[in-house]
Order: C-alpha cells, then sequence, then structure tokens
C-alpha cells in the first residue's frame, strides 16, 4: 500500500512513523508513506496557501491551487482510478472499523489534512472521501490522519504478528472485551476471578462471552441495539436487568 | 494545566507536540506535557510490564504493578484531588467536544496509554475516566492521547489567537459548517456563490446558516435530532425535503 499526505506540517510525521507497528510495517514493505508538504504548490512568490474566506468571518481558508496542483502531481505518477482520496473533515463522515477495512483493501490512499478555518468548498470536488476522526474539534488534520493510518496499517496482512487478536478486539466482535486479567493472582487484595484460573476452557470462554456483553451494555447500549443477539445473550440480558 | 502521560513509547510524541498548536501553548506557559516511560517501574531485573492473560487467549496484557507505581510518584508531586486519570480505551466512553471542555477545565490532566492487547482490570481502579477516540482499534493509546491532548488544550484561554473561530467550529453550534469559498472568484470553471460578493451581511449571515444547516442534514442528521430547532430553521428543513 502507498499512502500519500498532504500536509503544511510533515514534520509532525516523523516520530509516529518511527515507533511501534507502523515503523515495523513500512520496514517491513507493507506499507510507504510520503507526507508532501503543499506549500510548495502555494501561490505567487509568498508560496499563499491560504486566503480570508468570501462573505467575511474569522480565520482563514486554504485556497484550491495547492491543493488541486498537488493531487496533479500525484496523478501523474499512479492512475488516478485506482486511489482513494481522504480528506480530514470535522464535517466528514465519522470514523471508524468498517471503514478502515475498506481503506486497507485500497492500493493506494492520499489524505488531505487542513489547517486553519478549513477548505474552500472546491476542494472537496476533488475527493473520494470526507472523513471525521470524531465529534470533536482538533487543530488540524494531522493527527487524523495518523490514527486512520494506524488502524488501516494495522489490518494489512502481515502487519501484526497474531492475527486472532485483531479478530478478537473491541469493535471487531460488535461487543466490547471482556475484563483480562494477568499476574499477580492477588493484588492489593484484589483477587482474579476464580473461572479464570480454574482451566475449564469451556467455562472461561462463556464467562468471557456473558461479561463482554455486560460491559457492553453497561457502556454502550447502542451497540447492542444493533445487533442480532443470540438465545443465551437475550438470557444474559435478562439476568443483568433482574440484578 | 499540567499533563502527564505513562506510555512505553514516549519518543512517539516528540515531533506532534514541536509544531503547530501544542508547541505555541507549551512555550506559551498554558501547558506543560511531561511523557513519562512506565518501564521504569517494570517489575524485576527485565522491568516486565506485560503478560499472559490468566484463562489463556492471544497476545499481552499490562501488568497492573508499573501503572500503580507510576501513579503513587505522580501523587507525591501533586494532590491526587486535583486530578483526572483517564485511561485510554476502546471500551471506553467516546471522546466527545464536551468532554474536552471539560478536561480543559483541570489542573492536572494524566493519560494512561496502554499497548498489547488490553490492561489487567484492577488498573481501571486507579482511573478517574475511561475514554475511547471512537469506534475503531488502534495499535496503542498514544496516538488516542495526543488528540484528546490537542482537542482540550486548544480550548485554554490564549492559545487559539482568535477565540471566535473557536466558537464558530464544527460541532460547537450543534451543526456542521457551511461551505467557505476564498479566492479566486472562479477556479477551473467553479464559480464562488453570488451572495458572498454581494456584501449584504444579512443574507450571507442567513445563507450560511441554511448551508450550515442543509449539509447536517444531508451527512448527519443524528445531529438534528437532538437539536431545538427555531421556526426558521424547522421551514428549511421543509423546503430541503420538497426538494
Amino acid at each position: 500500500m502507498k499512502i500519500d499526505i498532504l500536509t503544511l506540517f510533515p514534520e509532525m510525521f516523523e516520530s509516529p512513523f518511527n515507533y511501534s507497528m507502523v515503523k515495523r510495517a513500512i520496514d517491513g514493505g507493507q506499507v510507504e508513506i510520503q507526507p508532501i508538504n503543499f506549500r510548495q504548490y502555494g501561490v505567487g512568490k509568498h508560496q499563499m496557501v491560504d486566503d480570508t474566506p468570501y462573505g467575511g468571518g474569522a480565520g482563514m481558508l486554504l485556497k484550491p491551487e495547492p491543493i488541486f496542483e498537488a493531487i496533479d502531481e500525484i496523478d501523474k505518477q499512479t492512475s488516478a482510478s485506482k486511489k482513494r482520496i481522504i480528506l480530514m473533515d470535522p464535517a466528514g463522515k465519522p470514523f471508524n472499523q468498517a471503514m478502515a477495512e475498506d481503506f486497507s483493501k485500497e492500493e493506494h490512499l492520499v489524505f488531505i489534512c487542513g489547517h486553519y478555518e478549513g477548505y474552500d468548498e472546491r476542494i472537496r470536488t476533488l475527493v473520494t472521501d470526507e472523513v471525521s476522526l470524531g465529534d470533536y474539534v482538533l487543530t488540524g488534520g494531522e493527527l487524523a490522519a495518523m490514527v486512520m493510518i494506524d488502524a488501516t496499517v494495522r489490518l494489512l496482512p502481515g502487519v501484526v504478528g497474531n492475527e486472532a487478536s485483531v479478530v478478537e478486539d473491541s469493535h471487531s466482535t460488535g461487543l466490547l472485551e471482556h475484563p483480562h486479567y494477568t499476574r499477580p493472582a492477588v493484588y492489593k487484595g484484589m483477587e482474579v476471578p476464580a473461572v479464570l484460573t480454574s482451566g475449564h476452557h469451556g467455562n472461561i470462554k462463556e464467562w468471557r462471552h456473558k461479561e463482554s456483553l455486560r460491559r457492553t451494555l453497561q457502556r454502550r447500549p447502542d451497540l447492542i441495539d444493533e445487533m442480532e443477539l443470540t438465545t443465551k445473550e437475550q438470557e444474559w440480558l435478562d439476568e443483568f436487568s433482574a440484578e
């Protein structure tokens, strides 16, 4: 997979992509990541990338020309039909795991990171996806792009060592993860639940499934509304509400 | 504001916090940010921070001792009553703008960044908030903490130059932002809407309000469900559905 990032702050990406899983994926050849400073396509001798909004108002907007020219340059290197151009935008579709899975199947992703107050509307004609990281306001699109890239790259084949652990993660099964325990068996008076040290695999599996459902009910009942429940899950839900 | 970050990858934070708004807030003295590698509190001569889960399963869990000891150390420096201890966790409450506003009023935030498969459950007894960045899976909590810190720090008084622009952002008014345009007036045949160059402030304000509502209806009807609509907004919604 190839990832281009249009940004005014390419240096921001240095340390996050130099550690942890993304670094391993780069070293392993599963992904090639290139931050591109689109100021090089800025207008005039001052390389202007932003200007005041028509109609007045606070803040500056990204001008269309530098972004169009940067995408033109990328187009010259790869066939336009094979890429997704993703605009980081608080007014976009909220990013989620299904979108990460979708992105992970592409050959070429281009992330456009805004700054200042927003984008000239015409920039949107270039893009295939307008995506928001969540319902909160960030200074720029860079951190949002890092998060989306992390969530996407870890799904590429061979990147995360243990495939099983990707599948069992929260948000992959529809339920939140059950509680986990490791050594010591007793810490500051707090004990590991006996079932987990029983060695009885059937009971452990059932306990984990039930506690996943309990945690999801307590914290994210909205996720349960979207699920098709088994008879057993429905019984557990009845049991929880009786408690 | 003081922010401590418990992490196994303190170096990841170098470049994101060395540019843009967070850097200005650090330089301006509005925030002090300290990544702390909790491996220094690891167990035994190998400074172990993770171990296999009781009951079996894929992946490694963060052990309780290093996190408890790191928090103890922070407690020695500041009064425990005055801080929020925030666990980065996909099973947590989804982060949003109201939470960023809430965090921005605190004196001291501590972010705990997980890695591997998750946390020993007993770590949760230490924390005041369990927060998820969104419904997607990340390799670790570091990028999530960066995003939450960015969203929080920009709300501190004096950090973002233009207070008006903070207030008008998407997700601060309840509606998504209206389209924006800057120069040139015509680009690749695409024109700026005439109302924005009319100089009529009343019309511009109304156009923007209406287009904010339209965009929100198209992309995030869930946000409209949560609003109390004015008579005018209700008329516009009727108009949109007639179109």
